[in-house]
């Protein structure tokens, strides 16, 4: 039996999407069980009771806006969020979900969960939509706004065991994102980065991508600060909701196009659907002593549902410990 | 009488699409009279002659994939865009527009044209395509990989002049690229040049903006430098081809779609001209001591023409000795 915990008051729309979620999962992996941390009366709304689903009561919750990570970790124990990551360290919980902030959970896996051996850093690793049904992650996403060149083959090397196993890549391709393909582009960070990912023999690097090629890569793992990574995602996030308004727009601009979007409806909502960042599962952070899945902001029952089974799938493939073995 | 220099040689299908905008912006604007730097056979093959145009005669040129620009701006004299970048050192020409390569042209610009009194660096300033109708400008673009913060306050003021001037917006908004909206966000070189942005009092800085605002964002102007713009600038690119190619392919894989499309192609084309790079008119090097419009590598007759225009307006509005005067 698998036990994840989840942190029933993290995301915009909780506890209900994350406790429909819940239901989902444990109707779906008879393997699982799960632990729900949050205000009981609450869940109670939406839950429908099982025994493989537990509640840890705890009427404290962290705010999705919240500003300051440190103190909330430091001074809020009694946090949903709080019980789970400390659960999580003491291994009473084999896993972890939740749709919280970022920076508290980025904040949590340092001081509570604490980094694997030899670990400088942490990362934030969500996958890319992929229209073309192929998951890449890219990693850092969560505010390691700056890092040392060696932090990217530490990231690169943990990546690479998460894709063989989770997503079943014989050989995962790693790629430092760059403002050019050629050796030698970039900083004096990517010029060293780029020496040392050549170096190492552990996993398999194949040079520079552009940040045009984020969908198209034939990269598995595509490696970065987190300053970088973050003006990348927004600006292809940012790109996609535009076009899928102008689009909308324009073809609601005439009558012909409203009688064609007739015709076309199911093709349209595909098209919407390939570039869903809901849909291709929660972001996982790399370098932790426990597995954490982070469901973004928004997530729904389904997204949540998702997360929970990536977290048990990464807990049932022993993914920490063949990090760890490394 | 304007004298617009014109690198025949320079883009993906010279001198073919360079000649013919150049008989479209004679043939438009009265003021405008043009030398054309390059080959006269292969010009004479597509110029309508006239009285305004003269041909500078060369068989050397650049070629797009050149990757030492410096060896070829010390070494390579007679090539069409170094003899036109002479031109406009001597004032002989009153701008240049050429469609070669970027690094080519930065650094022709630093060795041959100079910067302007005070610059320490120039910057390589496109527009974003605008979906709204309203142009934004964003630099660095152009290779400053990094920057000192102070760089940013230049490009701040010059490009102030010109969305004044070339745009006519009266008190054009200033915005530092960045991963979170609020002060204190980003590396250590943005805090700084938030400070010295917010500091200065000559033009208009309206504080951070996020990469997903690039579409929609009420500021004019977008300071950065090189290494982040690229990286957001590219991944807006990808991902608007992408999301072209997968409705595309949508809206094919299905009858009801193909039926659909009849109905609304005039919509769809006109979606995809409202992301067309090509359109929003060329990328303007600021921190000269001349006028120099880059017009993408891939541009077409209508992109040479649109390139061409912005050029003699920037010489007819007096941008250099706006921006000199200050």
């Amino acid at each position: 039996m698998i036990l994840v915990g989840v942190d029933a008051m993290g995301g915009d729309f909780a506890p209900a999407e994350v406790v429909k979620g819940v239901n989902l999962a444990i109707a779906k992996n008879k393997e699982i069980e799960i632990n729900l941390y949050g205000d009981q009366d609450q869940i109670l709304k939406y839950l429908i009771p099982h025994e493989r689903v537990h509640i840890i009561h705890t009427p404290d919750f962290v705010d999705m806006g919240e500003k300051d990570p440190i103190k909330v970790v430091r001074h809020n124990k009694s946090a949903s969020i709080i019980l789970a990551m400390n659960d999580l360290r003491d291994k009473k919980i084999d896993a972890l979900v939740s749709g919280g902030p970022t920076q508290v959970i980025m904040v949590g896996g340092y001081i509570i969960v604490k980094r694997a051996e030899g670990m400088r850093r942490i990362a934030l690793a969500p996958f890319i939509p992929s229209p073309d049904g192929r998951k890449r992650i890219i990693l850092d996403t969560g505010g390691n706004v700056t890092l040392e060149p060696i932090d990217l083959v530490d990231f690169g090397r943990h990546a690479t065991i998460v894709a063989k196993t989770l997503l079943g890549i014989d050989n995962p391709k790693c790629a430092l994102l760059n403002i050019g393909t050629e050796p030698g582009k970039g900083r004096e960070f990517d010029k060293e980065a780029f020496k040392l990912l050549e170096d190492q023999k552990e996993f398999n690097f194949i040079g520079n991508i552009e940040s045009k090629e984020l969908f198209t890569t034939e990269a598995d793992i595509i490696l970065q600060d987190g300053w970088t990574n973050n003006i990348a995602i927004k600006s292809l996030e940012g790109t996609a909701k535009t076009m899928a308004n102008v689009l909308k727009k324009e073809i609601m601009s005439s009558l012909w196009g409203k009688i064609g979007y007739l015709f076309m409806r199911k093709n349209l909502e595909r098209f919407k659907e390939d570039f869903n960042t809901l849909k291709v599962g929660g972001a996982m952070i790399l370098g932790l002593n426990g597995i954490v899945v982070k469901s973004h902001g928004s997530s729904n029952q389904e997204t949540f549902f998702q997360a929970i089974l990536q977290a048990a799938d990464l807990v049932s493939k022993d993914v920490l410990n063949l990090i760890n073995r490394q």
